[in-house]
């Protein structure tokens, strides 16, 4: 860990303590093009000599390491130039003294203080440490009562706040956990007022300082005991969307940007977020090699249905929607002339990062892809999203069984993992979204049933017990699977779960130069476009195999959430990209 | 960790083992629709009944739970159907015996292996274990000699095979790390007549198997001594493209599929997929939030560059790409029809996440973005892709300060992650890409500096050294940026890093409803469009901040990779969208 030491525009000066560095200027120089937050574009990057720059305060942070070279800053964007910025020099700038002027170092576990010193001063940006959230306050075994006694600043958001005679219960959130921090402020507190004012809403935003006490109610065992109350952000109760009353999920998806501060979004999200981080995990400890499929691609991928076209032909038409279509390059016999798109040729956004992460695996041996696909199917329904994350692994030297045994240890896995850190929002969803979610998760998988298991089965039937079907007809799967040794199946394998239906399609891939251009031409498959597809069997081919997961659905399996629109921040579906 | 037990299609009969199941039916159902690997789409999936289907091996592997419904299979796809397949029923299925009897269950640390039984048998998916790889063998401080004298089964590539008199040197390699594996065969091995026949050539795949012994060799500590040889997959010497001399970045670039063969990119994909690992390490072990903003976006975005839009108004081209321009729909008035469009207006990839974390950040404090964003600018340089990642934090209750300790704090856990975790990588980018890289990687920040790091940083100047500028005047700034209390700069921060400029952007946001919205008003900003951006200042406005990071340009930074093309697995570019 460091501290970063500021550093402002000025005239020249030395430095006065690093003797080897004495007489070296000191300053700073930015030389390359930026995005421009304001145009959303990458531009030309200001350019104005720092001598005008007397009234600005830009000042610039900098590692306690003394080097030189210079920077300009403009008040002035030419952020239309779009021309590349040339390297500047010969603007100076020095230490200043800011007002925190003790350099924290942490450094291989120790810390330190260091001296200030004059000309170079040791203002530091503070230490990043892990921030207090209420789930580090109560969200242990013991629910909190470790703290008791214990001064604290929680920050968060409103649920309620109800008000009794001499004091108030607040129940704040702070999206660290589904259940809240309850608070009792007394009418002698610094900034009661604002609770007397009626400005403590639910959805406002507040500080609050206090000592953590034994809860008198049986709802918790600790509770806040409040000594100064800030309001942050007020929340008018008139209009904020998001009232404790029950809203339904249709609603909630027209303010997605405000369903996260409900009990069930918050957990999806932190649920989603620990599944995503398991995943990666899992393939990580297993010497798996992440890779970034493409997005967009002018593979072809012929046979392909409904693919969304990426394009620049069509003029940008944020500020005006009414795009005259003769405005589209098109040749003189009236095509699109696709030699003036970006690409040079038709583009699409991709609906599998498989046939990529086959030419990784042939090299790394296993890889996996974690990254969105799409699909322009016109399909409302619970199960479907045009813009979806995918998991793609891909094992060289493998088989069918080895891609089986990998799907399986990764589903456990990852269950494992958030029934194991996610233990509050579990239970939510078990008790709120659906009835005994958790005992559908923990059936175990694969050891001889107990009479518990055997009655839950029993009572739920299908429920709980994902299944393999394997060896489909070789006439209605992918070119790319392997042919089995009866000539009409192919070594394909999908993995069902109650609720989701296919979670995970896999399969292994044909090997064999021979059999694929075979297939291939039987399909009526243009060969030639997928020449480093076929290079893949040409050179060193290895029997692999994968598998593919479709991440909102198992989203939906692991919180029982029945809708996969409400698996993922912000659905895209037919009619609806808001936000 | 589980066995799954297979079942295959069969007419229906009873349990025989779980007294509380039997007279069950025991068959699957498949239930929803699914993507067609055949058609890349989502189809109905077959549907016929399993009466037919006594000449299909298909069958279903299972965990051993037993529960009932059924699965039809059908060996005709009807996949252009697209309507949503219907609840089957009534086909059943049983246990039967597969080759491997023997159930392995390892439940909670304890191994056992089931019985066998006659009508349920259990049969099952061998347990997935990490598999063995070159660097487990050779990539430890003893270099491997601890296992010398362990039979080994190796896997890969061929690097080079080196015929002498009586034996031969083969390199292999399998991408796990940047070394290759010394084999040598001596002519009396079984297989040894595929080098007799000059079939083990570069990049070829084969299966050793021997016995590791200390090597005579100056270069290694240990070398497999083969017994037999397998050659998997063939190699043309005459025209496999990765050939040992030396290849041109621009060339490879052109065999992207075949590139991670090569040191460079095979060690390129490993510290990247160490780096991406690293930073949801670190994330999440600071209690963020993972969130995946949308990819495609009608959110207005007013002023914003060149953004690709996302359209299924051109007519799908895989096939022809001569599309007729007359073929997009339009309105009378020669207007392109977006109402006819998937969503129903125009539809744009994302530049940044950031507006989209900032509304989850408002509800769960602390969450991160990592995923693809893109610029549709005509920008051929080595530090700009159309596509690429980006990492996008936000915090909420943080100012810049916050801001900027985060930035750094990331920073510096990644940068240490791959030196503790892909050494050998980082040794050879150390020595063929960057001289000195992990010198300059390792220099302490924010410490007083020491003579070793005083030298290097006088002779390299600002190398070395990443530097933090702020608050830039805010005419050049987003307008989401926060306005300082001098009017005139905004609580903005870029991080800058030798070699690639600026690698971090970040800023504390405009949490003053006012203040936003006379901003915007101030660049003409149609304020009804960012409605929902504005309701975060409404209801509970937090001060919070956060930054963005380009994925691929942590990546040149961490490897010394000069041009960012070569920093991600399919570059692409003005007119390349290969692969």
């Amino acid at each position: 860990m460091s501290g970063l030491k500021r550093l402002s525009f000025s005239s020249s000066i030395f430095f006065s303590r690093h003797s080897r560095l004495q007489q070296q200027l000191f300053s700073v120089s930015v030389c390359m093009p930026r995005f421009c937050g304001l145009c959303h574009t990458m531009c030309s990057p200001p350019t104005t000599s720092a001598s005008t720059s007397s009234s600005s305060c830009t000042s610039i942070f900098r590692y306690a390491i003394g080097v030189s070279k210079s920077l300009k800053i403009s008040e002035k964007s030419n952020c239309l130039g779009r021309k590349q910025w040339p390297m500047q020099s010969s603007t100076n700038a020095k230490w200043v003294e800011s007002e925190n002027s003790s350099l924290v170092v942490e450094n291989e576990g120790k810390k330190a203080t260091g001296a200030k010193s004059k000309g170079l001063s040791s203002s530091s940006v503070p230490l990043f440490k892990k921030r207090l959230r209420i789930v580090d306050i109560k969200g242990g075994p013991d629910e909190g009562l470790k703290r008791v006694g214990e001064q604290l600043l929680v920050r968060g958001w409103v649920r309620t706040c109800r008000l009794q005679k001499a004091f108030s219960f607040i129940e704040v959130n702070d999206g660290s956990t589904v259940s809240n921090l309850q608070a009792i402020a007394t009418a002698n507190i610094e900034g009661y007022e604002k609770i007397d004012l009626g400005l403590i809403t639910t959805g406002s935003s507040v500080l609050l300082d206090g000592v953590l006490v034994e809860s008198q109610g049986s709802k918790q065992k600790v509770e806040l005991q409040v000594s100064k109350l800030t309001l942050v952000g007020e929340s008018d109760a008139t209009t904020f969307p998001v009232q404790k009353k029950k809203l339904s999920r249709e609603y909630l998806r027209t303010i997605a940007h405000l369903r996260p501060r409900t009990n069930t979004f918050g957990a999806v999200a932190r649920v989603r977020s620990a599944l995503a981080f398991a995943t990666h995990k899992f393939f990580q400890e297993m010497g798996f090699v992440w890779l970034a499929s493409p997005i967009v691609t002018a593979a072809d991928c012929e046979g392909a249905g409904e693919q969304f076209c990426v394009t620049t032909l069509i003029p940008n038409s944020h500020t005006n929607p009414n795009t005259p279509i003769n405005k589209i390059p098109c040749t003189k016999d009236g095509l699109i002339d696709w030699s003036q798109d970006f690409f040079g040729r038709p583009a699409y956004l991709t609906v599998s990062g498989q046939l990529n992460a086959e030419t990784y695996a042939t090299a790394l041996c296993d890889v996996y892809t974690f990254g969105p696909t799409f699909r322009a199917e016109n399909s409302n329904t619970s199960r479907h999203l045009a813009e979806f994350w995918m998991i793609e692994p891909e094992l060289a030297f493998a088989d069918l069984k080895d891609d089986m045994a990998c799907a399986s240890a990764y589903l456990q896995y990852v269950v494992k993992y958030i029934l194991d850190n996610c233990k509050e929002d579990m239970e939510f969803f078990s008790t709120w979204i659906e009835k005994d979610l958790t005992t559908r998760l923990t059936v175990k998988w694969g050891c001889d049933l107990q009479s518990e298991h055997e009655r839950y089965i029993a009572e739920d039937a299908f429920e709980g017990s994902p299944v393999i079907v394997t060896d489909y007809p070789k006439d209605i799967k992918a070119f790319y699977m392997r042919e089995n040794d009866d000539g009409k199946t192919v070594a394909a394998m999908d993995l069902l779960v109650p609720r989701v239906g296919e979670l995970i399609g896999g399969s292994q891939r044909e090997e064999r130069l021979e059999k694929l251009e075979k297939r291939m031409d039987a399909l009526g498959l243009n060969k030639d476009s997928y020449w480093w597809y076929l290079d893949l069997r040409r050179y060193g081919s290895v029997p692999h195999a994968g598998f593919g997961l479709g991440f909102e659905r198992l989203v939906q399996f692991a919180t029982g959430i029945e809708n996969i629109r409400d698996a993922i921040p912000f659905p895209r579906t037919p009619g609806s990209a808001d936000f």
